[in-house]
């Protein structure tokens, strides 16, 4: 059963009167971007020991390197000064325990033709190689004429059992 | 100046450290979904009353229903059992700011003919009305044939100033 949305909005009523951070200022003090996964046990301002007000945080599934992805980065460094990202992938990953095929099954039987047809079309992005997902999206970051070359790159795995990020070289 | 990535690297160190919930499971305890901006002022989980493992988040230039969106809340919810999904635009959004020519002016001027060119091809999704960008993603979502019809899909704007979430009807 779907979470009462009243729960949500009524924690948010008790954050809002404790709210003192309302001066903070659009560009991302630390001008730093992170790309990473959706993934409820990933909470990149914890982890890296930061603030609210520090750092833009783009989010998808598997943290891929998507043309979304990109959108997003081409507007925080050429809009809003940042120029550094970190993209992290992690550990336990669900992008690693199925297939493009698995998933369309799944959408068909779920949801029927229609479904299963727009399904067809998506490439999911599934991958079976943390590193190498990692290199990879490092790799199409650096290649896209969006991203100045003068912007560092740096790719790492996080360990959602150990709370440890490891550099991927 | 970018900052030093090693610092980072140090702070997730002593994180570690004091690291005690590496048992959460895959799947999102509330079984939420939440669509938001990459801003640096948006942290999710402090003003919804959340804590790591409870929801997955997706988050992109704007919190836009983009198909990269759309690929991550199908998995999310055909693979990870989220069955609500917020989409949460916010106050004193960066998109609010430009236009796509203003950005693809900003890219050629920066980076030169062949960024010019890549820029061209690409829909930054600025908008001018945020309840609205805010009807039309709830909008994108509901009809897309990918996402069950049985999920609600809530829409909301958060006050990057007094940390108040008010309902998108």
């Amino acid at each position: 059963m779907a979470i009462p949305v009243q729960d949500l909005v009524q924690a948010n009523a008790r954050y809002a009167q404790a709210f003192d951070q309302g001066d903070l200022a659009m560009p991302p003090a630390k001008k730093l971007a992170v790309l990473t996964c959706m993934d409820a046990r990933v909470e990149p301002l914890a982890f890296l020991g930061l603030r609210l007000g520090d750092t833009h945080v783009i989010r998808n599934a598997g943290g891929r390197a998507t043309p979304d992805a990109v959108r997003s980065l081409a507007i925080s460094q050429r809009l809003l000064g940042t120029d550094a990202v970190l993209v992290i992938h992690h550990a336990d990953c669900g992008m690693l325990t199925f297939s493009n095929d698995d998933i369309r099954a799944r959408i068909k039987d779920e949801s029927g033709q229609e479904a299963a047809t727009a399904a067809a079309g998506v490439d999911f992005l599934p991958f079976s190689d943390l590193a190498a997902s990692v290199r990879l999206d490092v790799r199409t970051l650096r290649e896209s004429p969006l991203i100045p070359e003068s912007i560092p790159i740096y790719g790492f795995i996080y360990d959602v059992h150990t709370g440890k990020l490891a550099a991927v070289e």
